[in-house]
This record gives structure tokens, C-alpha cells and sequence, in this order.
């Protein structure tokens, strides 16, 4: 029979959000009276504003006409959307050939894992999204995961797990930094809502240059930034264009999450060891084993980064910003606390000296809400709970008052 | 430094279609005044059908709407639309939850080589659709390209080419297959339009078991067959849940090629050597690295499967079989031996003792047709020029009609 990609057989069970959807669906069957509020994942629920619902619309009733229609696109994306993303998006501090569209930035990292294959040394914030290592360990760069029990630290064999904490500010010991290895870094961060400045992304891409690694900076939050001192993306560093691949997103702010586009950004000076293009390879994953994005979607990102749709993220964003202070004054009104929320859509509750998940299940028995557990991003998100400021107005009110009445403690 | 992935050091220049679009623009640039016709890639031409393309729109509409908006879907797809695929498509031959919905067959074979890591034995139809071979190289499950000019044969050491030719009917010998390998079979066949019989798949299904090796099926061309006896689906022959993956894709049917939206069938019987579910990891892969399919997309799918869905699926794939007769019959009117055409939407054109680049050169510069050297599609399609039934009606009258003037010789 055949054989398993080895890969599978290392990663522990379950991808942290299904296993927290089970648990949500399990407490729901157990209580069907109860109405759950979720902030757990972080999944938009706002309609699409009105500019880009319209275009997309406009966009698929054309495919239906001879002058509308439209086959395959380039699978790194509509030359005219390449092009307003470097110039909107980076002021054209990149260029429209550096800039490849594609269905999400969750896509684009599994793809992303392939251009340097098994052998390299893979590091991430911790806590950071699951992706990240749970591709490395697909791909082979990581091996089995160790829970810790036998007095090792928690985590997976050749995952670089560096700590973001109070203790250094949520930003990690530059000195753990791989030589030559891929490090994953998130600004705004996804979980702690933290956003490294200017110059701790200096000294990161300094220290990465220095040790010969890439860096894939993942800034799908970036239009939660309102701190006007704080840098949206990477290429605002001098040096980055030798160190870093950028991704990035629609979903967080326009609500593609379910339409599916993003962005990678791979610039031209980037090389390997035998001195290759990493962008000629990219174009070459990019061409081979994916075609593109939807053209309806496309189009409605086409439509964001017109005036109008500008407008209507600027919107959108402050309206989840405003559930964030709504979440975090709550959770500080308790005595509890947290980091984000001010500039990143996630509020990052510290419950010292308890079980992640203890806590979420006692948030979800006692006050029927669901967070997503600290620990299912990292060891280092043990104590922590993540508040997604993703909801309703109304939910988010709520959700609020419920927890108001929840006594914190060890 | 950071390493390279070697898989992509040993990939040969360019994807086949970006360099048939390369001379292509090459062409036009020197020739400014000419209309050139494609018969080239694969791409649909036609505007989306009315019941489709209203549902798409209403559905993107509908997202700028509180009750309309939905953020992340499951990675896997719409319940509903993987319902209809089992029923509508498989007659209920297989389960919903082994069917996943995708962005498209080519992206999902990018992932499915995933599963099985770079230690299994790749086979491929030769001539192939170049992604099974290409994804291969990149994972690693093939090495460097040989081009034959020592004398071996050429192509990527580690993969197996199984011929399918004039001479074996375009039906490889299966005592080729590979022990605990994986196959890549395409049927109706992407480029040569022939179509396995019943008969034949029973006996690729059970070399496949005997040899444990798993068939990955791609069916993308399904809804092109006309002839009644012919198997739309591997799972129509007994034992292929045990042994086979299918592919297919909304592309080709309703010409979804830049919408994007496919899926697999991964049945529950299929093992790895280490009795592990294909069908867990698979799902597992799709959560970790994929984010679902545009759910605008799924819509137009859902339409898809409508009854008028399937009346205007009819309608369209019968409209691109009648260029598919027109450009055979133009072709055999000139001496030249096909296949194709009748259950698939292309014509495989054979030109014995002549280089496919060069009949593709010759095509192009005296009737400024584009076409896709078979050569291309690997070793065995030399000699062969494979054109595409995919196009507006005019222009395939007009090419036919350019084609009748051409001479024909080695």
C-alpha cells in the first residue's frame, strides 16, 4: 500500500478552530436553550459595505454576457489589481510584479512552506496562528510534537519557538533567531494584538539579514493600526526587500473571509543560497499549482482600494475597533489584563497561573461565551485567552455583560 | 543563506502554457495586424449560463446584506453543495463528507501530492496534463529533467511515463504501474480526448489494488461525454473506492475557469501502509492549509446543479462539442489522423516523423492559429498537436477555415 506523507503522522490531533468549533457544537446539543455569543475565531460578521457588494454583483451579472465574460486570469492575478495594491497598499514601495493575488493568506502560507522545502529551520512567535507549524510540520521542516510531559518543552521537534510575552513586551529575543531559516512573524499579532514599532521591525529584519534567514511577515490586520507611529508593513524597514516576503489579506478588512482574496509580496532582491529568485520561484509555484483567485472577488478588491471602498474599510475597521475597547475595558473593569484591541482587532486576556482552556470552558459554561484558548497558538499562550472583537454590536454588548459578572482567579 | 526547495531546481523552464502565451505575444509583436485565433489552452470562451450567472450576482448582492453575509465557510465546502455533488454528480455513489470542495482540480492536485510526501512513485499518462508531473518535481517525489540527448529517454527521473498512443489505443499497459505508487489518470484525457471504456478502468482498478498503488482520477472532462457507455466517474467500477482519488472541476461544465471552483471525492476505504484514513488527512490537509472556495463561487455551483444548472450545462458543453467536430473534421479532411473531439472538447492531431513545436510554429505563422504542441504534454506527445474545442463559434469557423489551406508533410 501506499506510503503516508510522514508529515501527517507528527501533527497532534485537531486544527485548534475545529476543535473549538466541537466543543462549541457539544456544549450547544448539551444546552440547546442557551444562545452562545462567539468570540472565538475571528470571522467577520458585518455585511459587505455597499461600494464593494455592489461591484461584485456588477462583476458576476456581467459574466453572463459576451462582453463581461472572462476565462482564466493570470494566476498571479488581474495586472490592474497588482498594480493598485503596490501603489494603495505600499505607496509603490513595491512593485506590481512583486505583488501576487491569491485566494487568502491562510493558502498562501501553506504555499509558501514549499519554496524552501524540508530542510529548513522554521521559527515562530509563540503564541502565533497554527498554520504556520502545523504547515512546516506537512512539508516535513518539523517534526513530532512533544506536550511537554516528560519535563522537554512543549512543542514541535525543530519548531524555533520564540516567546512573546509581558515579561519582553510580545516581542522575541532576536538572538533565537535561526541562521538561514524561515522565521514567521504577525504585526498587528494574531493573538496578542500586539504591533511591533518601527524600530523593534528594524532590529528584526537587521538580525534576520545578519543570519541569513527570510522572514514571512504576515500583516492581514494591518488596516486595524490606527497609531500613526506604528509601520503597516515590513517594507517600511530599510533592508527588507533582502529579508522579507510580506502576506496580507482582504478578509480582515472588507470581510472577504468567506469571498477568499489576498496578497503575497516577494520582492525581486530576495535570493537563495544558490542565489535564485525567490520571486522567479514563486511565480513558478504560483503558476503551477494554483490559477488564481476568483475573478468576481478580484473585482471586489479592485473596488476596495477605490476611494469609495477605501472609505467604507476605514468604517468597517473602526466599527470592529470599537467592540475591541468595548472587550478590553470590560475585561480590565475585572481586574484582568490584557494587551490589544487598540490597534488589532484581538484583545489578549492574561488569567496567570490557570489552564487556557480551563478558562474557556468556564467562559463558555458560566457565561455562554466562546474565546479561543492561548495555549492552541503556542506553550507560550498558556494563561491566555483571545477575545475576537469580530461581532455584532449588539452580541458584543451582550457578550460584555455576561462576562461582567465573571469572577476572575486562580 | 536560506535554501532553495531542490524540487525547484530541477524544474525545467516554464510551465507549458505561460510559453505558449510568451511566443504567442512574441508573435503579435511582430506581426501587429494580425488577428490571431486561439485554439490553444484550455480556456472557455462563452458567457456564463442565465441561471448561473443571476445566482452568482444575487448572491454577491446579497453579502452586502445583514441576513446575506457570511464570513468563513467550512474549508470543505457548503453542505448543500457537497450533498448535490454526491447525488447530482456520483448518483449517490459516494458520501458528502468525501467529497471536498475546492478552488479548482489543479490547485487541489498541488495539495493531494502532499499527502503522500516525496518517498511514493509517481506515474502519469504520457502524454499528461503537466501539473501532475510538475507538482511532483516540486515535493520531490521526481528529480532532474532529462531531455534524452544522451540517449535515455526523456523526462523527470523518478516518474514513470506510461505511453498512450496511437499503437495501444491510448491505453497504457498496466504492467507499468508502479507498486505503492501513485497514478495520475485523466479521462476523458487532457490532451488526447480519448476516453477510457468501462472495461478498461475495471482493469486499471484492479492493477491499481493488486500493485497498492492509488489512482488519482481526474475527471475534470466528465460532462463532455456523450456515449452512454462510457464511465463518467472511476467510482462507477467496483473496488476504486479502495484504490482511487477523483478530481473534478465546475471549470470545463459551465465554464467556472475564472470563478474557480472544484472538488475531490476521497472515499473513506482508502488506507496508507500504515492503515491511516487518506480521507482524515485529506480533510486535515484542506483545514490547515485551505480556507474553502469562494463562497460567491459555491453559489454559481449550486445553481450548476439545479435542473436548469444541468439543462444550461448540456447546452454549453454541446455547443463547444460541435467546434470540436467542426476542427476534426477540417482536419481529417486534410489526411491528418485524430482522436478526441466526439466525448471531449479537444482534437489530438497527429503529425508523424514532425517536431509538435514545430507544427505549433508552422500553425502559427501561415494560419495564424494557436494551438499546444503535444510534446508539451511529455515525450510521447511528440509529433502530436493538441486543439483546443474552447472558443467563440466565428473564430472556430475562421480557423478551420485558415487550417484548410495548409499543407501537411514531414
Amino acid at each position: 500500500m501506499i506510503q503516508r506523507n510522514p508529515g501527517f503522522a507528527n501533527l497532534k490531533a485537531g486544527y485548534l478552530f475545529p476543535e473549538i468549533a466541537r466543543r462549541r457544537r457539544a456544549f450547544a446539543a448539551d444546552h440547546p436553550d442557551v444562545r452562545l455569543i462567539s468570540l472565538g475565531i475571528g470571522d467577520t460578521t458585518e455585511p459587505l459595505t455597499p461600494h464593494i457588494a455592489a461591484r461584485l454583483a456588477e462583476y458576476a451579472a456581467g459574466l453572463g454576457t459576451l462582453g463581461g465574460y472572462s476565462g482564466y486570469g493570470d494566476e498571479q492575478g488581474l495586472i490592474a489589481l497588482r498594480e493598485r495594491i503596490a501603489e494603495v497598499g505600499y505607496r509603490s514601495m513595491v512593485a506590481p510584479d512583486e505583488v501576487f493575488v491569491s485566494d487568502g493568506a491562510k493558502c498562501d502560507i501553506g504555499r509558501l512552506q514549499l519554496l524552501f522545502g524540508r530542510d529548513v529551520e522554521v521559527a515562530v512567535q509563540d503564541p502565533s496562528y497554527p498554520v504556520y507549524v502545523d504547515g512546516s510540520v506537512i512539508v516535513g521542516a518539523a517534526g513530532p510534537y512533544d506536550d511537554g510531559s516528560l519535563g522537554g518543552h512543549a512543542g514541535y521537534a525543530g519548531i524555533r519557538y520564540l516567546p512573546c510575552t509581558p515579561e519582553n513586551d510580545y516581542f522575541p529575543d532576536l538572538e533565537d533567531l535561526p541562521e538561514n531559516g524561515l522565521v514567521y512573524f504577525c504585526s498587528p499579532n494574531n493573538p496578542t494584538g500586539a504591533v511591533a514599532t518601527h524600530a523593534q521591525l528594524a532590529q528584526l529584519v537587521e538580525s534576520a539579514r545578519r543570519k541569513g534567514s527570510v522572514i514571512v511577515y504576515d500583516a492581514a490586520y494591518a488596516e486595524y493600526i490606527r497609531d500613526p507611529d506604528l509601520p503597516r508593513s515590513i517594507f517600511e524597514v530599510d533592508g527588507a526587500r533582502e529579508c522579507a516576503i510580506e502576506v496580507n489579506s482582504f478578509s480582515k478588512p472588507v470581510g472577504f473571509t468567506g469571498v477568499r482574496l489576498g496578497w503575497t509580496v516577494v520582492p525581486k532582491e530576495l535570493r537563495f543560497d544558490d542565489g535564485a529568485s525567490v520571486n522567479a520561484d514563486w511565480n513558478r509555484l504560483c503558476t503551477t499549482v494554483f490559477n488564481g483567485a476568483s475573478n468576481i472577488a478580484q473585482h471586489g478588491g479592485l473596488a476596495a482600494l477605490e476611494p469609495q471602498g477605501l472609505n467604507e474599510m476605514r468604517v468597517l475597521t473602526d466599527f470592529y475597533l470599537g467592540n475591541a475597547q468595548l472587550i478590553r475595558q470590560t475585561l480590565e473593569g475585572l481586574g484582568i489584563t490584557c494587551v490589544g484591541g487598540d490597534n488589532a482587532p484581538y484583545v489578549w486576556a492574561h488569567f496567570p497561573g490557570r489552564a487556557s482552556w480551563d478558562v474557556f470552558a468556564e467562559i463558555l459554561d458560566r457565561c455562554h461565551v466562546v474565546t479561543t484558548p492561548g495555549s492552541g497558538f503556542g506553550p507560550a499562550g498558556e494563561g491566555f485567552v483571545r477575545f475576537s472583537a469580530f461581532g455584532h454590536r449588539e452580541d458584543v454588548v451582550e457578550a460584555c455583560s455576561r462576562i461582567e459578572g465573571l469572577t476572575v482567579g486562580p
